[in-house]
């Protein structure tokens, strides 16, 4: 059960330690309070509102604001915008403000950022705003962030950040703290240290609180784990979010194709991806491929017309089907009243079925191994829930016209299409799967066409065989 | 999009540190090994094979080799099975391995885990054999279990381990370090240390990166963060999963009604919360409440069942709306043949629709300060879709049928029926959400049930109006 039939959940008292700026993200009265100075003018005093935020709140704000605000606070912000609220967000909103500081300013923000956030906000920009942003950016940053976007989009290299601690295995507890004490440049954020042999290949890793634990005599090697997870660069963004979840991993280390350590991946990088690749299934299986309730109206309409066209060719082959029975209609106008319902059930059951192939396929629940026991139990489901729906369908359309003949074509054609959806609906993603082609894309537009084709067709049928 | 598409990743070459045994989850080679194992009766060698697995990947395989062959796994590993396995279970397999191991053996797991995993394990019982297996349980390992199941099944309180490592703020770092060095009952993981008054209220926090580039004689109230998110233990899950998220947070304390720190919230804990929680957004849109292709016919049947019932009521409803318009399509079949196209598009623009809105709702990015604005743009991208597709259809409609009246008004039809679409679509998913109720659950079902109802009764009256 979703959560949001809860109570909101409200700091437990007055003494509460919850301070209001970092906490719960951005609030309707906060972003109406930025609205209204804004609209009285104030820009100062709408300012200052903002910047009391979080990095992470203040771009949770520009996206709420409509694009005149923004484009005020961004103006008024300009030179004192935090870099880390351009890697905080995201698509059309994050295009707008980068084209709108323009290269220079955007150069400064990247140089700043961790090599993954500035990947993230060189991503929203097209081959010549880069160009022009990078050739601004100096040449060691540069050098880095472009070793980033030489991978793949969705690789694991595109999500590294290039700063790490990496140690020699030889070392002491004592060494590395006097180490990390003395080296001014290290990296803000770290969760474990990586052991590596001179040639940079990682041996080993050692995690923070283990480190901690261990005397200032005990040697590197004799306190790391020899056998920790390392993630190829070009490894896909979906098997690195596999490997975190499974082997529940704060971090892990990205080598390059001659095993050299180059960059590590955080946890909360990974969650993003995580959650973003559940939407995308989820959007994808309700037809819309790139989402966003921010975007344009031309753009939300461009995004979402490939599917509903998609949908109206084969809601057209559907048609083509009933317009074959014409004749059937003409003598039994019932069967037109009723066939909605069995192509209806059909879709939904397969709906269901899809839904949940498609996550264990994503979760790595339904394999090979064993495939065959779940398109047997899915059919075995289809019958059942089959032979439920047939009698209740039966016996409603058998009573509404008064025909027990027609309640008894009107069960089967149930029964048959929901074993229909069942088999539509496990088989196509598994299908698509073994193809190589995301299960979650086509797989709604082919078991509706299916199910709306077998629905009309052996209804219509049954009825022109057995009752005209 | 998603990316299935790409090769899987391989590790980069044959010196790859890449050890089999933590990487990718568990193989189909594997779970073929297994199974032929016992097949052969060669039990310990199945075992053997079992438990040179990663944990994780131990309750992977549980997970898809068949019952019988999970059975007799357990029965052999009986005594040897690594706690963490049954912490890494989920429903029915869960359930059926506890039931299988027995109170007692259960209640040696229960007590070796972290509150959270225990209490995870815990909640797939039911009442009475919990109160078998905490009857089992040393006092103090129960006592702070029934702490954590004191709590709401979805707060902060269950999601939390009890055990964290707090100091007073005016030691220094050498004396943390000698403290951490020094006593070994501490809590294998963990990522920040919490500074606590001496009535356990906690006054801030240190990383453990920042606390190890402190040097020795540095006091802890000097180098901590005084002012981090600390989550009150009856927090909604969901609200957590955005704290974590917003700020990214590698964990987080919990503090009681009188603000005492009572625990500590992982990371890892949270990603699983992320992931499910739009997973089961996902299932709710497709229909399906508690899913799982691995539950037994008769769960998922009656799982699947509840949203086909309501389906099937709405379909009559539809249906009925049909049989109001008998003597129309008596008099005119192509509107029977037609009629299915203008409702199927709507129910799809609409899905659309809510699919986009039920995520923004979840994510914070639709609010009460933008809502008007959301629902003014849906409307825009509505009549927009609705113009192109009322040509579409109404050319291709009215030359199959030779009738340019048939296509304007089958035109019309498509296009108020999908600004119905846009309207249903937002309104009702933000309606559910004001209402206090998840707008996952009963979205769809409301939604298509308007675009079904408008669909027809638009296109018929039209008929029977302008055609007649």
């Amino acid at each position: 059960m979703g959560s949001a039939m809860t109570e909101p959940a409200t700091p437990v008292d007055n003494d509460s330690p919850l301070p209001a700026e970092e906490h719960g993200g951005v609030t309707d009265d906060q972003v109406r309070a930025v609205a209204e100075a804004l609209a009285e003018g104030a820009i100062e005093r709408a300012v200052a509102l903002v910047q009391e935020l979080h990095a992470a709140d203040q771009a949770q704000l520009l996206h709420q604001v409509d694009a005149a605000q923004r484009a005020a606070l961004v103006e008024a912000l300009r030179g004192r915008l935090d870099a880390e609220v351009l890697a905080n967000l995201e698509g059309l909103v994050q295009e707008e403000v980068l084209e709108q500081l323009g290269p220079a300013m955007v150069a400064n923000a990247v140089t700043e950022l961790e090599t993954d956030d500035a990947v993230h906000v060189l991503a929203a920009l097209d081959e010549e705003e880069r160009r022009d942003v990078l050739d601004a950016v100096p040449t060691l940053e540069r050098a880095q962030i472009e070793q980033s976007l030489a991978y793949p989009e969705e690789s694991a290299g595109r999500l590294m950040q290039q700063a790490f601690i990496a140690v020699p295995d030889f070392w002491t507890v004592g060494q590395v703290i006097d180490y990390l004490r003395n080296s001014p440049g290290l990296p803000d954020e770290f969760y474990e240290l990586f052991v590596t042999d001179p040639a940079q290949r990682p041996v080993g890793t050692v995690s923070l609180n283990r480190f901690l634990k261990a005397k200032r005599d005990v040697v590197v090697r004799d306190i790391m784990d020899a056998d920790p997870t390392f993630l190829p660069a070009g490894m896909d963004r979906e098997e690195v979010a596999f490997e975190f979840q499974q082997y529940d991993l704060p971090s892990a280390g990205v080598v390059d194709a001659d095993g050299r350590l180059i960059g590590v991946i955080m946890f909360d990088d990974v969650v993003d991806v995580v959650r973003e690749e559940v939407e995308e299934d989820l959007l994808l299986l309700s037809g819309v491929g790139e989402a966003g309730l921010t975007r344009s109206v031309t753009e939300t309409t461009r995004a979402r017309f490939p599917w509903l066209f998609v949908n109206v060719l084969t809601a057209f082959l559907a048609a083509a089907v009933i317009g074959f029975f014409e004749g059937t209609i003409e003598q039994m106008v019932a069967a037109a009243v009723l066939m909605p319902i069995v192509a209806s059930m059909g879709g939904n059951a397969a709906n269901q079925t899809v839904a949940v192939a498609v996550r264990a396929l994503a979760t790595h629940t339904l394999t090979t191994s064993n495939a065959a026991r779940i398109v047997i139990n899915e059919l075995l489901v289809g019958g059942a829930n089959g032979v439920l729906f047939a009698l209740i369908v039966g016996l409603v359309g058998g009573v509404w016209f008064g025909s027990p003949a027609l309640g008894l074509v009107f069960g089967l054609a149930m029964m048959i299409n929901l074993l229909a959806a069942a088999l539509a609906g496990i088989l196509i993603p598994l299908g698509l799967d073994r193809a190589g082609i995301d299960p979650a894309v086509a797989s709604s537009v082919f078991v509706t066409t299916v199910t709306d084709v077998v629905g009309f067709f052996v209804f219509l049928s049954l009825v022109t065989l057995l009752l005209l």
